[in-house]
């Protein structure tokens, strides 16, 4: 089979350390990854299966299937998952050195809480229990926190990524006339990334959270708020798709969002431009120089220390003085309260630019930044940027030309 | 905002209804649907929060977001969802004739739990719990059960979602030359759904699978074991794709397996055909055949009170026959234990041709399926449809033209 380490042994093993010290800083004894996010950041594989990774000593990956290729893929030891019942005297027997290091009952267990279903985590956690652990605390806290820092590996595949996004968006602005609908022109984006090597999905963590390749919206359509927790909603295909494209032709002169997503090798960058074709009305090219005026802002700002809630706030506080509070990311009862999120393996990944994220800005975070505003009836407009947070200057990943994009 | 209601009141309250009933045959005092789609299902709007079902009264959906995008889908009142802390106060007052009938921890709500991430699960049993109700139970196979059985609309979208598949392949077979990759293709493919009104997601309920239109694989790169549940794999993009698509240029005289999917309104359909540029080895040819016998006897056998796990045992039987039992659905250890499955608006819905699922058909059915043989280093070859069980013989859904498409 012509399969190769995805990532290497030794990246396995840094991140496995790093977790295991974050571990027995919190006096987790054990962390059961379910999710096949988790697993690939922590094994290499995203193969079926759970890996349990002890606070101290070498993890396991049970795998159901495929063990075969688990075994090429994976950075740590593969075995078979075996009769699920078993599991936890199989976890038992292989960590001994864990389950019986204390007394029942006070062994802790972490898991992948906010993603693993209530179903399985109450078969997991019965298995456990017989296997002397107290019950599952949710570990995802740990998890997302480690993720946060990417290394020059996967900052790369946000480069590769970032360059599909800016070629697709090229070809594609040749078929951007009057006419036609959101649809069509979203078909053709994603057929010149899809063609370049975007894997067909973007992975987000959020339950009930999901999104094709992101929203390509005009004029009124654009404004119709959605459930998704983003600034810019969208008609969408009916009630079965409630965001993003529609069927409704694009006219002139009213304001183009595309904000346009793809995932490479797992990594998913994030960018929106504003187009129109002909002249966009006075309020909303104004509204739109305010988008740029938030970034650049944010640019400043977005130094190692700095505090993701703050950055937020000095944005709102742009929008306000602008006059457009009301219209900031999303309007009325439907407005997301943040200006910018974590990217990576997932979409929603941390740490969010929003009140109440009051962590510092560190080295190795990568944060798509977009400021947007909408009108209800008449569009939304804005811009994004994903940022690699340095020990400098914020570096942009994506690299399309800014500025509204006008077309004849 | 142009959005008009989906499913109308009447099929809500039908829908509503016949849970109802299911609740009081299990004692189930309430159920609260967490889910996007189980949400869809019962109130005709995906947006963002809880509905809750009483066993006898109206059902009331709580929205975070959006309100005002609910209350023009919902087929049932909206209210607001407001503090989350306060839910289970909201529900006591809102549904006191379920959380007063009975004394402290003998109310039994059910929720979709299968699904439900634990996270939540564990914080709205607490708040639920201080409203006087006990634990909450899985209510999950309550509503796949009812799932099960589509009504004349939701069979009319299966049949839009059948022809979108058609017209794609039948466009993208122009593009189908040796040299060009399976990534290729199958973006083309993609391009002609997408554009026809696939939603740009498949759903799939359970827990870590994931599939973005299908699999397009061919030769040894179509044999290539993955995590997926299903009997062909693919090579994929690499440890964070690990199935379907690969860059591996496609060959004259291998078996090209074009298992392809799309979403119309909601609803997917699943159609397999197998070509080749040339001719097929003799074996390969042979198992083909093999695989159009298979359903042609699944088609005969598929009436109702047709026992589920009859079927697939009768298929084995065939495979075993024919001497292809070992790459029947996969090959050794990846085997997967099923000829079909039930479709909707999740690909893997119930019910599961399969062993152990004793269940009798019912008119109403819709079912994908699929039998393929894998060869190991050679490829896949196979077909599928998806057929809708009636009171007389199955009627198959999809109609792409049968047997082997050879190209020049």
């Amino acid at each position: 089979m012509d399969i190769n380490k995805d990532i290497s042994e030794e990246v396995v093993r840094e991140r496995t350390n790093k977790l295991q010290e974050a571990m027995r800083a919190s006096a987790v004894d054990g962390f059961l990854l379910t999710q096949n996010i988790d697993l690939y950041y922590y094994t290499g594989s995203m193969q079926n299966g759970y890996a349990f990774i002890p606070s101290h000593g070498d993890p396991v990956f049970f795998v159901k299937r495929s063990v075969e290729r688990a075994k090429l893929e994976s950075g740590i030891t593969v075995k078979e998952l075996g009769a699920f019942r078993q599991f936890g005297e199989t976890l038992a027997k292989e960590f001994s050195h864990v389950f019986s290091g204390g007394t029942s009952g006070t062994v802790t267990i972490a898991a992948d809480l906010d993603v693993l279903p209530a179903q399985t985590y109450l078969r997991l956690s019965e298995l456990l229990q017989r296997a002397g652990s107290s019950s599952i605390v949710d570990g995802s806290a740990i998890i997302r926190r480690q993720r946060m820092i990417k290394s020059p590996l996967e900052i790369s595949r946000f480069e590769a990524a970032a360059a599909v996004v800016d070629e697709a968006l090229n070809e594609a602005l040749d078929f951007l006339k009057p006419g036609v609908t959101e649809l069509e022109w979203m078909a053709r984006v994603e057929y010149e990334m899809r063609r370049r090597g975007h894997i067909g999905l973007m992975r987000m963590r959020g339950y009930n959270q999901e999104i094709a390749t992101g929203m390509f919206i005009a004029g009124s359509a654009a404004a119709v708020p959605t459930y998704f927790d983003g600034p810019a909603g969208g008609l969408g295909l009916g009630a079965t798709s409630p965001q993003s494209v529609s069927r409704r032709a694009i006219e002139r002169n009213e304001p183009i969002l595309m904000d346009i997503g793809c995932c490479i090798d797992g990594y998913v960058i994030d960018q929106t431009r504003t187009a129109v074709i002909g002249e966009l009305p006075e309020k909303l090219a104004r509204a739109y120089e305010v988008s740029e005026a938030i970034i650049r802002e944010a640019e400043n700002g977005m130094v190692q220390g700095a505090i993701c809630s703050a950055l937020y706030a000095k944005a709102l506080e742009q929008a306000d003085e602008a006059g457009l509070a009301p219209h900031f990311m999303g309007y009325g009862a439907d407005q997301a309260k943040f200006l910018g999120h974590g990217i990576g393996l997932e979409i929603d990944e941390w740490p969010v630019l929003a009140k109440g994220f009051d962590i510092p800005l560190e080295a190795g975070m990568v944060i798509a930044v977009e400021p947007k505003f909408t009108f209800p009836g008449e569009g939304v407009v804005g811009i994004e940027n994903s940022y690699l947070i340095t020990d400098g200057r914020p570096r942009a990943l994506t690299f399309t030309r800014e500025g509204l994009i006008k077309l004849p």
